[in-house]
């Protein structure tokens, strides 16, 4: 058992997601911020402030720049963040043209709109499993959503239902949940642009022009503004995530009911085994699930408590949300491939043959 | 100091909103049965299982019942709710038409239906609070945005910015969240209709038919189904909750960082006493709003572990919410009460006459 | 449904305990406010500081004193605390003995003081639920201990266990965690007492010697130093409740697991009823013990938010404590009263008569 | 960023802790297995359950046993626990003797016991900087303990109060916390035995001594039965972590309070840089304190839903525990670094020079 189940080298294969892991790494991270620092160049050039021929230098070094990391190291403990270290160095990098690097920009500037990057690459991959889930309850209806089960409501049988009856349950959330995806991405695949202070002065009075040139290079969106304190975006996201891998839990806690001996609604391919006892095949996979969106479930709450940034910038809140939104990230992705592995196990759902069904038991 | 802040005699008039209150009273609560148990039979009058007569005898009775309060506390213990004593109740009164009172119906369907008319209630409410915030916000910026003040980062002086621009950061979530809320809404006003568990049969197959009618009658939407299990509405609705408290508590954590001695950049009519210091003026509407913040932060949190709905109706997710969801109400209320009480009583915001801002001090 | 279950006249059968509630109420705490008044008289006047004729004419007013709640109601929307208003109360009350009232004290001594006492109350009351759930469990154990059951890992049937070993498995935190509250409650029934910033300095030195007194004659223990920032006790002391409440939330899980159809491990006398469904018997109070543990758990880690109180007073966490505090208190009595009665509700523990247990179905 | 602050290459200079981090590293976690399995075995020989040539022969080969890591990481995603294949991988690996191997033992006794080996480890340290920090604040007091600086109370400046007063306020929690580790370490340092349904049957009658046995060479105690579902010692772990970096929570909001221009009751040697203004110092241990602070209160929400285990054994809430508490840990073991680090940093306190604090300003 590492810190972190997402990065165990036994435990990632239950906990992790190989996407988020690499889409949060810490190089690649740095990638981002190159990118970043090349859209704020091409902006800011584009405005006039940087001319073409530094832009284009400058965006050859960045697109190639490798930091020295244990510089970058040793000034995140010094000064919060990466970000004074990586500017220097970047400044450093560009001779001549240093002062036309993180032109009237902030740390924050940088790390948001990476961050940004991220999410958009995740939730991309996301949209797809979802796809996939989809599909896979849509296949298990084909297959057997005519058959009879128990209905059963506060851990009590109650009246007949059709396996198709509780595969739309499932399946409802999810679909909503999804077209919800498509609504919210550009609330917040966004820009963060608005030097030291989130203001958006400086840069001559290009601000937003260079902020929509940013984003449009990016691929993001850009809301009009900083949100350096206005994390409404991210808080909304968080959301969604504990919708995802609430939703797969349900699923889960379902399965692993029907899966009891003495109800035996359903049939799973593979399960678990025992140390201890080699007739067990435990249902890992339905457990697995329920733990993941409890374990989302605590950490939204522990996001909302940064969504307060006191005055222009919070050390503390900001802190907070990198300490928590990635693994609520790595969660809901391990979440839909778990999903995906479980809902492909189903063998068979619906009562025992032989069950008399009507009314309860 | 009572179990709950909200109704304390004394701390009500802090934490208290009395709209919340009497949305969520019980005897409005039984009100609201009353109400949907009317819409059930006009909807099942509609597609012609009710005749038109007994529906009529049904809506006047109903329209003016008032239940036996012992009774239903005594099923409540009973049964874990009050609908099933409800419903034999209002069956009783119903005299010869009986059998056409709560046709074909469950307990979640009244009192998840009640609940979306409660909601309904407290959004209208809310939405004009927000009006009247985001005017205050306007009419701040009119009176004091060209002041400036020293813009703060990490606790820290940064640099010299306007107080239009710290009312920006102010308005800015807010603007967007009441615009959510409108979409919002049809998304969680929504009529809960499904029957025992939740499919929609039984009535002649013309469950929908009457859901749909029921909807139109109260005001609501129908989600096409039944969401005994799927409360993914509810989730994003607490999430709005959180956002509000969220955006005004970083009002108040500014406010009253703004109050201190040696700050000094905004000037307070009124101010909390204290027992022991008459000199004393304390910002408590600040402190309040950060600590509804919080509370709500952490509820939301509790919300996210009754996501998950086992089988075709969970007894224990169930009751989480109502354990929760109320509170929310109760304190997003309080926030906006609180909120418009303290930007009322800002007589002054900027930066102390004299003061040198240029860079940072 | 109310803002809060725990006081709403239909659901208070459930989530409510009238203990609690009773010592909570409004009133019962200003009576505390009068009793703590009357310690800190009467120590102050064992030093010196208070004759006793003056001493003995404010415990007799104070004895009896019932304060103006509509004045003590618009002072705390304006102080944040009932606190001063009353003082000036009573001070009003004590004509000429007024300076002897209240004497160098500040709002957080009288009212942490009045919250030890409160506790108090409830704790002896836990402790005497807690001996009837241990007797009833070991009741249980003498009628059905030696019956077999199926022992479940991981949802699944393992290997045969006896009654027996599942009741070890539910009285043993109870009777840990009984142990503890013993050890912890001379660490929670503190007198507060420190004057307006908590030093104990001023009474002419003899602040230590005070609050010694006060403790000793309210029953408290006197921690040495005022707590005003210190709220570890009272975090010991929400984790306590949360053990409680989640000891009872697994027993209430076993029990409606144990009674699904198809399992049939248990015997209820009662259960609930349906609106829709006459043959149903839920197991209410089993689920009602895991919603109950399951706030708690949520509430705690909104209680930890509260811990950090800065500088010399926080606004902010001790008005979070008020937020969630007596909650808790309500829900953990609730759980206790639910487990006697659901323990009380068990006719028949162990598998059904010939059921085959060898080895795992 | 990575998924993990606490092990991104670049954040865990602030976020990490190398004494955690390794403490829970899935190689020595494997180390620790081997430990357990073989006290395990030298418990059984004592009870004449194995040979003594086996139990030597078994106990060199564990000694020095390295396994199979991908064997091991591709059987917990099937089994949802490394231990299967482990049992599987050391009973190869004893030939002739793996009949002696894993005796009569369940997964569960094995990962538990090496986890209260990993925390037998934390607790050395973390005890070690607690006295280190209480040093520092006595050292502090020692140097500037005299001197005056404003007591603040609800944000609002209150009266003067001496330097060693805001002292104690900050160590006298930690001190109590001290002290209660001491008496808490015997109720979570637990030797887990029990057997596939915890029972400690089997093994002839003697699961009991094995299990003193185990405990008396691991230097664990033997709580006398199995703890597979009562968490309850972990339950009161995960609650004094929290209190130990609130209370250091507190001390870092004190200061970035105490360091901001127009109070500058603190200077600081060093401080974070920014990468936009030169001249900001930024007082990044502080804010990083109340980050960690409030990280943790929200974990302890999270590990409180996990405290109820259904039936023998619960999949969903062990999991759920592997994913929180070791992040505890560590967000403990970084918040006592940064505290040493802080504390180390204080060069002077008190208010500014020729500051008048007789009453408040």
């Amino acid at each position: 058992m590492s810190i972190s189940v997402f990065q165990d080298p036994l435990l990632k294969g239950l906990f992790g997601d190989p996407l988020v892991a690499d889409a949060f790494d810490a190089e690649r991270t740095i990638q981002r911020y190159n990118q970043v620092e090349i859209a704020l160049t091409r902006g800011a050039e584009a405005v006039g402030l940087v001319p073409t021929a530094a832009a284009d230098a400058i965006a050859q070094m960045l697109d190639r720049f490798v930091p020295d990391m244990a510089d970058l190291a040793a000034g995140t403990v010094r000064d919060g963040i990466p970000l004074p270290r990586y500017a220097a160095q970047i400044k450093a990098a560009a001779g001549d043209n240093a002062r036309y690097v993180h032109l009237g920009s902030t740390s924050q500037d940088i790390m948001d709109t990476a961050l940004a990057l991220t999410l958009m690459e995740i939730n991309n991959a996301f949209d797809q499993r979802l796809v996939e889930i989809l599909a896979k309850l849509s296949a298990l209806g084909q297959a057997h959503g005519q058959r009879s089960m128990m209905g059963r409501t506060r851990m009590q049988a109650a009246l007949s239902i059709t396996v198709a009856d509780r595969l739309r349950e499932w399946s409802l959330p999810l679909e909503r949940q999804r077209e919800r995806l498509v609504r919210l991405r550009p609330r917040i695949e966004l820009v963060q642009f608005g030097g030291p202070v989130g203001t958006r002065r400086g840069w001559n009075g290009h601000g937003n022009e260079i902020a929509t040139h940013m984003a449009g290079s990016l691929g993001l969106s850009d809301p009009g503004a900083a949100w350096h304190t206005a994390r409404d975006g991210l808080g909304v996201y968080v959301g969604w995530l504990t919708q995802i891998s609430a939703a797969l839990g349900k699923i889960g806690e379902d399965v692993f009911l029907m899966a009891q001996q003495g109800i035996g609604e359903i049939r799973l391919a593979g399960g678990g085994s025992s140390s201890a006892m080699a007739h067990k095949k435990n249902p890992i996979d339905g457990e697995l699930l329920v733990t993941l969106a409890r374990f989302n479930a605590a950490q939204l709450g522990g996001f909302a408590q940064s969504l307060m940034h006191e005055q222009e910038r919070s050390g503390v809140s900001w802190a907070l949300e990198w300490m928590i939104l990635p693994q609520m990230c790595a969660a809901t992705g391990a979440s839909l491939l778990t999903g995906v592995r479980l809902l492909s196990a189903i063998e068979q759902m619906g009562a025992p043959e032989g069950t008399a069904l009507d009314g309860a038991t």
